[in-house]
């Protein structure tokens, strides 16, 4: 058991850009704020790692507040590999890519009321309920294009959705490349409307033929890290993905909002990952509990100057 | 605004039951303890409602925690008419009903020893590796009783494995015909294996198939009830079911550990459910936060007591 | 690394007692459920281990909750010799032990109506301003009876106050002779009162002459336990009170919902406790994560019940 | 009920300042990153309003984090009026004035070997033993300064150490004239070893001498604001002593990582102020829930870069 560094008092300096405020949470190195800055070292060392597959796994109502912004920006980068997503981040990706937006609102209102006024709230959030009515078109739409009697994995279709967008993370994928994978469509609004679409019998889409292409991405790469912004689905999904080859992660970030103590996977700890081989032994891993609106901005802020400078 | 009936100082008498305890909390009615007082009278009233469609949403690493016998009991006294899991808890649920077990652990210990000995963590729970090859050969050989060249909604898969199992969840539901759902079974090792077996060509497992048979019950049901335990994709996915439908949930009881401010779904309060039309505006609906391994079983302790008087 | 007995699945049986969930959930054992099963383990040791002086902390909004009464209790039992508290949750104590009343209101209201209308809201409780003239009327007129020119302990002016009611935490305290300590007084209503009655000069009130009392205390105890509800200053003052002996708590159960990686000692783990040696390196300890309006009931139900067989 | 401003997403530019980081936080407006942004709106009106008396509140452990020297700096700028603070922050504080150090560690760790080689943890913070005895030194040689047989108030005593030690809170509020109130300081090493002192019968230590000082502030103030980070004793005793004026707060910023169902002060909205007149019913209010570590650097920076431009 030995003392590292001493805690340095964090010293503000008006006008200090967002990594010098890093670095200082780095010297005073405590709790979230000290994580924090870990998390700043390890990203900046996965995104510089040549060798290294690039996980980014989406969870959380995060478009709604903003943060699709920041995803969208990492893919142009060439900072993301493989995209994970819930459904319901990239329903609401499609809606402000069709022009629709989400509106400032408030937690505290008579959800009665806004039901009268076709209003859905996201926490201090409201998306008028139109939007799905334009969002719906455009699946129906998109769907129309396929071939009839085929069966397509989730990400060819998500990829099929992004290149009929122009901005956005599905649209960024598609131009750039990089495959989104979204295990969970189903539980979603792309996943109603597809099922709807399927009845007619038209197109069928395979739960697992998403599997082979991940897989083998996985077993390819010398080295894989993964930022991970909330748990749920993408989270599990993306350690998982490792299970299935020799070596684990071995650079992982993760933001959440939960805690380990009620034993769900979306708050337990990276080193729980390391006792099932999800990531090695020796890998470079921590966790900043907080609410991503929050650490995921300041992590990239950090991270995009120090790989600009 | 005005005041309700006055809170009255808890009462404990030694050996008093569980659903007296409850009712002591219901005279007292503040903070979560008043809330799982008034979850119990909701779900109460939700099992005792003839016209009721009831969903059980299944989320958190609850099987690994002891937390399966009280919902196979609940299936058993025929509570349940729909349940909707996470993968992993079925997972778990398939290894313990093959004869293995998890076992108490120490969440404050060694990852990096527990991979060495083969043993896996769930926060304070210990699952041996073995486990998984009992389970991996169970899957293969359920598999390859399937039909070559079928296509297979995840619901008929998981009947398939409750079949063959004599004890647990699936096994339970299997037994009495209720239909288990999985969106998101290709986040999981049941996932895993049925996508290796489907490598070899034979079968194939559709994303979307499972949607008429629950969207079907949705409409047929004069009234839904729900009791929600934890967040993620169950919780998503039965709310959602509704959509589809003129009305919402009329009952619905809501167990999490997690916090609304962060956005996200699994903690959002059913009063936001209200303006979606998820559940309805003048719906029974109660969030009781706090960890489920405690909460689930004060709650179901008092309902049956209640239920069998 | 060991695995210790198998998770056994919980099983409900209507009409149980609630020691008889509370051993369920020892024999399934994980998380915050099995945390609570220990607690009670632990509770149970102490309460009947006659060498251990028992400390009670009680901090958190708890009387407005309806948990006094579950604290008044343990105090005729004779389970407590020791109660350190926060002001407030006296000052609810002597409201509701003059008759005045809180009431089950709502958590969402509107805050400016409530002030309309002089009602002070606590979360989901209401309490009507004019609880609080009758309470200044007796708190004025009881210091009235004391000794001008004195300087009186803390804990004298509790029983002082406690005599003169006839039921409620002080008033059991008062007539069975417990010390109750309450060393941030001066942050409530009680200290804002004392202070209005000392400035007309008659009597002074010392900020540490209760220690000596405590502190004697803890240096004649063989042993020492507590039960902490809550975290802030009761928490840290009865921790730090061991700190002057030569040995620290051999007994220690905490019930809080607040969490460790903050760094505050209200969330801190018990274990952070024995580097101070406010515990010994081997006492019995542990924390339930959760809201104590439903995890201190079920302890002491549990734990009653196994005293009175 | 009506929506607000369009949703932006959000936008990083490497090198970008933390104000603009902040405002792309509030172009964004959601969750607590919304919430952080608004903090920052309403501080920086707070410092920029002359008529305003300005609170800060300081608990959880925050210097041990490193965060005590951004309460210095604030008070260098003349950005706080009055300081209430708990009483192991001005111990640690004292700590770091006397050249001994807090150090990073590891929050999983043996706290049982910790304890062997003296050193005490916070978390992931380590405390070697000795710096107690420096500590303890420093405080009995400073109080044999004072007048034996006269009592003295806590805030006299906290300015007589600060005028000893050359940086640091405590230091700071001394050469500057700001009054620091600690009201639970009996709850602390300082109040420990006050105590000891005082047992040679050379001074007495006042509960209640320093109410008037605060009263008359509160009472000559014009408006008031206030930025509490964390809860516990800062937080209801700055809002208390609003009570007995006619106003309450007009400005008041809330930071802490607790959560309000809970029922406790700590985690409390400031809404639920409103109802007890605490704060305006029309004040400025908001509230951040997460670490402080982390939104209290961005706070800060955020307002101190608009101040200075």
């Amino acid at each position: 058991m030995e003392c590292g560094d001493p805690v340095e008092q964090v010293t503000i300096r008006p006008g200090m850009s967002v990594n010098e405020l890093v670095c200082e949470l780095a010297r005073a190195g405590a709790y979230n704020g000290g994580a924090l800055a870990r998390a700043a070292d390890i990203y900046e060392r996965m995104l510089t790692d040549k060798k290294t597959v690039k996980f980014f796994g989406l969870a959380g109502a995060m478009v709604p507040a903003g943060m699709g912004g920041i995803v969208s920006d990492l893919l142009t980068r060439g900072y993301i590999d493989l995209l994970v997503s819930t459904g319901a981040n990239l329903t609401h990706d499609i809606i402000e890519a069709l022009g629709c937006r989400h509106y400032h609102g408030s937690a505290f209102c008579s959800d009665i009321e806004l039901r009268q006024e076709e209003i859905n709230r996201i926490y201090d959030v409201f998306l008028p309920n139109e939007a799905f009515a334009t969002f719906e078109s455009f699946i129906q739409e998109s769907l129309s294009t396929l071939d009839p009697g085929h069966s397509y994995p989730i990400s060819e279709l998500l990829t099929l959705l992004g290149k009929r967008l122009d901005h956005g993370i599905l649209a960024t994928a598609a131009a750039t490349g990089i495959p989104v994978y979204c295990p969970a469509v189903a539980d979603s609004m792309i996943g109603l409307q597809c099922w709807l679409y399927s009845q007619s019998g038209k197109i069928s889409v395979d739960a697992f033929s998403d599997m082979r292409g991940l897989i083998d991405r996985c077993f390819t790469a010398e080295k894989a890290g993964a930022l991970l912004v909330g748990g749920g689905v993408p989270k599990n999904f993306i350690l998982q993905s490792m299970l299935m080859t020799p070596q684990g992660f071995t650079y992982a970030v993760q933001l959440t909002g939960d805690r380990p103590d009620l034993g769900g996977l979306s708050g337990a700890t990276l080193d729980e990952a390391r006792s099932w081989g999800k990531i090695t032994g020796d890998a470079q891993a921590v966790t900043v509990y907080g609410d991503a609106t929050i650490t995921l901005p300041v992590l990239v802020a950090a991270v995009l100057e120090r790989m600009e400078r």
